[in-house]
């Protein structure tokens, strides 16, 4: 994910935001120890917070110990024993350093484009839209290696939690910014590219084919907004712009906006009006407005 | 519910899914026996799990008694204790024949109809939707014998747990799918038929009239898509279908698609298109799109 | 808010519901003394819930003590154990009459609002929505006191537990009534007046602005259905009422109703139709629908 | 157990304490509706212990359901359920009315022979000797039964959460009064009659025999001081007296008195002094003093 | 409780040991400052541990704050929660300036006697004699205000989770140290002095006396070793000493050593050798070992 | 340690017991293979106990991760997290080959002294006596380590929850049985050799030496009886045994016993008889009986 990622509602408000290196190994060292001094500037200021912050962060060796004993934590149960799943967790990261490096990529994703995310160690610790995904990488992991039913249950306990309901064959890029989170639904079939923002209670679900791929395909940097649902095995194409409350059951080209229930493409079918920037770094939801939402009210 | 039920999106992608007996104390028996050998098999297959599936199925003689374990310890919270839920669902289930057979035709409509419902075992501990539906039915029950108060205590757990909000004295039929689940909102006078499947986030909500009759009524074999907003006494005819994302306000008569915010039928208010088959079951939610958005777009 | 507010939707059922005196301290003497009434008539009728009446309210000296207790042992978490929260909630709930005034507030609200609220208690200890926007009043206290790390801890978990995100710098008013509440997103620079009525899945949201004022303001009396979505700095005039599913992108005049997505005024938008009555109290839903939906359908 | 017997250090020192009748059945009736008047009137006086009261006795409808629940949430672990071991201790005490009524006669040895006993539902809620011994008598249940795997793992967890370790397949008596409690130790073979008092600290043990019956038998009426250890397969005859501290390694004749380390009998071992009452009833520590201890100091 | 006390076995073995100042309320102050570094330091140097000093110390604003706290979490059950017992501990602290004092009196003497105690903190937080005393503390105080139900429940719990059975109505004076603490029982109507120390398994047992005033009183500056039973309504004399094991049934002269079972006293029981040091605060053990045990082996 | 061993009171019953090779990395792969046939057998002839035998046992792939992951929740509390707890003992376990060799001696110790202990996998989970003395290893090698404030808190937990005191720098060989385990205190400097025997409430304490050594030193191959206090910097002689209730403050010389308060030697302290046995392996309680108990009652 590019540190120089324009800014839109979800834009840092602070130009001075520090930018990580380039290189992914560095990243990685570079934000954690970007998120060990929130952590410990934090703790500082604010003692009642401090035991918080030293068992979830300032205890731990790494970011991915961090993360596991955070997940576990949340997603215990009674049946389902916080050791084991933080064993499950960083047994799991500790393979796959392409899970840790989309988790380092989630985290600058939420930092640069949220004005709300006011640290790295914030989005980690409170993003329950983070947390998901992450632990929805774990489940994927899982499915992709026929533990099904492990996988299913780790689906069962983020829904239960976080109201964030992913099926765990679903695929999921880089830089994924889940924004509050609450009430998204992604399909078994669909698939999600990479830097792409999707607000809560976006649906990407299924249409009534029989099994099979049935669910949406959403490209690199597409935007979604609040609310909106997305069915079928159709294409929302790089870039493209879903707006809030939409209805999408065809394909979207790239870098249109779509919009409304049943929704249409800004500037027309025909030729519908294309963007330049990415909405999915960028955030704005504003630029069509006076094109759809002025004249009719 | 029929074995024979037509395939749509849920229906299940294997057609040598096993079927149960129609005799209906057989078939619970048939189910029990399904769900301890899937169990069995996933814990074989998987150590990690194993403990999870001992605990909430392969220990228990009965549905009935793993049910109100699972549900007891779901709910439970430090000032409800899991042993009283427990013991109150247990004695609720045993009491109530009726609340077991629901419970197994509702196993049955996941099985059946969703084909990312890989076996029963699945749907008994994962599906939040069939858990919220089971725990309401017991809610209800004590509504029934004037246990207000308790019940009500009922519907405040399976929303914090599952986020699924429905009255206790909202009557439900059988062989009902709330899927995905999360969001779903049915107020106190709302009913819903036989064979209805709900999507996520749908509201069968009152419109302002004081007190009194003022949810909707749904029909049998209704599908409602996900997000559909349903207010006031209207009445759903049997065997409509409710289009994503729509607002429905006056009555949608039988085996007719109402679509769009506000929702309008397709094929026109005068003459509009029917369809043959139940979509509560097939759950086909494709065919009004060539109808309704396609030429939008 | 008035003891003489009219009914709706959410009016109370039953006219020989008992008013609180007009003195806020004597409201609050008197809503007490009500709601510890209530839960001792419950604990005798039903045994099986004393435990939980007991420990939840009858064995608490004041409400801000057993509402103290009761979001305590709600948001704890292993992380961030029920002891801190309680000694934070009654800390700040003892220092603070205002928030104390609103939290009676909104308990009224409540009952007089919402037909299915049958009783003070039930509110308190059942309703989502009024315990996370008491629980943000705290959070949204401790933003001001720049102990913001804290404030979004518990955002999160507020977040987490009863699938309510509301931005500890968000400013709301009394007499607020979160009804069902599941998936309400409210940002950063949002504020809400008083005697405001927000049903399940409303997202007041920002619109891409880089940080800044960038969410909407809600005037006093306000009624905003299910599932609305309303972005950006737009401002929703005193006694405006906004239809369940509507996307509102642009200002609503005072005493408007906007419908639809996007959302257009009913009546036009040149002369829209006004109305007497304060829908945030009335919660009247139906009088659009003939103006709205019926023809449509 | 005689409601008549005679007093000690233990007899209750209120002689209006109301008597069971002889009945069995009757009698155990008496008891809970004695127990829940306790708990109510405590209830009442003590807001701030209601919640407890009525989660462990007032909500239940049964001695054996109270028993059941407060043992489930006291010996449950994080592997071990509360609702699993509510479940087993159910079915078990619903199945075996001789442990109910020996629950019964343990809780009247408690409130005739402890001065400190000032209830029943002290003794219920509050002594870990009483709770231990209930406890055991479902091990020996299912020790019998050969789900000896079981047996053990409950006396783990007797022994883990009250100090109190006692093999399942140890027999004991009715009318059982182990007072304090903290580290009894019962062997396998041991066998303890009706009607006997055990201190705190009391060792029943091995002797180093290969395996077989190595483990002291306890006759009727004994009473057994603090920290005694009683070694090997030596019998203590009925009515006899073992002083606190003394280390017994060989029988001792019925209604005598061993003190000291190692034993002696007090009077001498040829002629030693015998004595009337029944010291596991009258619980009379002193008669021996002036022989023994006086003239030594 | 003199900050010049002689040492012992028990004697801080760093001659360095800071001593607070002689002013009641500036020894508070000077204690908690102490702890507090304390933690501090050992929160930098061990990260792992870090969240549990926060939670327990670094967060709190005072001794009885981190004190309530700790019992709370400590003595908590489900049926007893951790915010009821902290609620509970808190006001009683808050209100009772003498139990306070004898808290910080109590911490001076682990941390003077005991060579093993490292810091105030450690004893604070690990060692379950004084958060038995504390918590016993507490419970004599509702005791005495006729809470007695309360009382005795609290008791239950410390007796299960610390193994330290202390009647509520026993008095206990200032400056006490109960080291190790397991099996440790004291009956209803014992008292101890100030400045005693007591080892782990020791018993101040009734004697069979109907009911009334049947335990010990022991005097100030009294040691007692592990294991030893006295019983009765004895007095063990100012600045005795009782040997490990001893068994007591009937005074011991101050400044007297007795051991043995029975216990005899050391010099013989017509002049028996006095001493001169306070054995409860300088912890001799040794001293008689000359004279009783070696000529016996 | 010697699959020879003689038998005793804790020899194993059944000449049949299978014998672990004697290389020791074998030998732990033999004893986990044991274990977890065991359990398998265990978990399928008890439904109620598969769920507690997959996830202590059969769940995991070594002996240390079994240990940790059951240690970890039986240890932890509300401010020391199962999670923590679990990843301390996993490092430590699999960083010390020398601490997991010492378990499986312990393992063996108590399956060939204990008639009671039938199978590894009942001592694994069940024994309090091993499971504390494995978390006391792990909190000495943290001792060593400097990590001294870590050791003090898990001796604490061990106390509370086991009922065990063991200070973290006292040093213990390997073949260890701590039978029963209650009330056993070990001090700061006490050392405990190879092929140990200690019963219940036995003290290793200190005599009131300023700081220093001052605890005692255990050889190899001794058994101490129920109730043993061994006071100050004293020597147990190898092989030698310690009778129940013994208070020694002296020397024993090698392969004498001790017995009585205070200790004398049997036999004589001139000529004491000496044994050929090893009494820690053989765990002969019986042999001195005659010569030292019977003339005397």
């Amino acid at each position: 994910m590019s540190p120089n990622m324009p800014a839109g509602e979800y834009r840092n408000a602070t130009p001075a935001t520090p930018h990580p290196p380039t290189d992914t190994a560095e990243e990685s060292t570079w934000l954690w120890t970007q998120i060990k001094a929130e952590a410990r500037r934090d703790a500082e200021a604010e003692p009642a917070l401090a035991s918080y912050l030293y068992s979830t962060i300032l205890s731990h060796s790494s970011l991915e110990r961090s993360l596991s004993f955070h997940l576990g934590n949340k997603l215990c149960s009674s049946t389902l024993l916080s050791t084991l799943l933080y064993d499950l967790f960083l047994n799991t990261f500790s393979n796959e350093p392409e899970l840790r490096a989309a988790a380092s990529a989630d985290l600058l994703a939420a930092r640069y484009r949220d004005p709300a995310c006011v640290s790295f160690s914030h989005c980690l610790l409170n993003y329950k839209g983070f947390l998901a995904c992450q632990a929805h990488r774990v489940a994927h992991k899982l499915w992709t290696q026929s533990r099904r039913p492990l996988a299913l249950a780790l689906q069962s306990r983020i829904s239960d939690v976080f109201a964030v309901d992913i099926h765990p064959a679903a695929k999921i890029g880089k830089g994924i910014l889940f924004d509050h989170a609450t009430g998204v639904v992604v399909g078994e079939t669909a698939v999600i590219g990479n830097n792409v923002s999707i607000l809560h209670h976006v649906t990407l679900g299924g249409t009534g084919k029989i099994g099979g791929d049935r669910h949406p395909k959403i490209g690199d940097g597409v935007l979604i907004g609040a609310g909106a649902t997305i069915l079928g095995n159709v294409r929302i194409g790089e870039g493209a712009k879903i707006g809030a409350g939409s209805v999408v059951l065809i394909d979207v080209p790239p870098r249109t906006t779509a919009v409304g229930n049943p929704a249409r493409l800004v500037g027309g079918k025909e030729q519908p009006t294309k963007h330049e920037e990415c909405p999915g770094e960028s955030m704005d939801h504003t630029s069509f407005i006076s094109e759809w939402s002025d004249y009719i009210i």
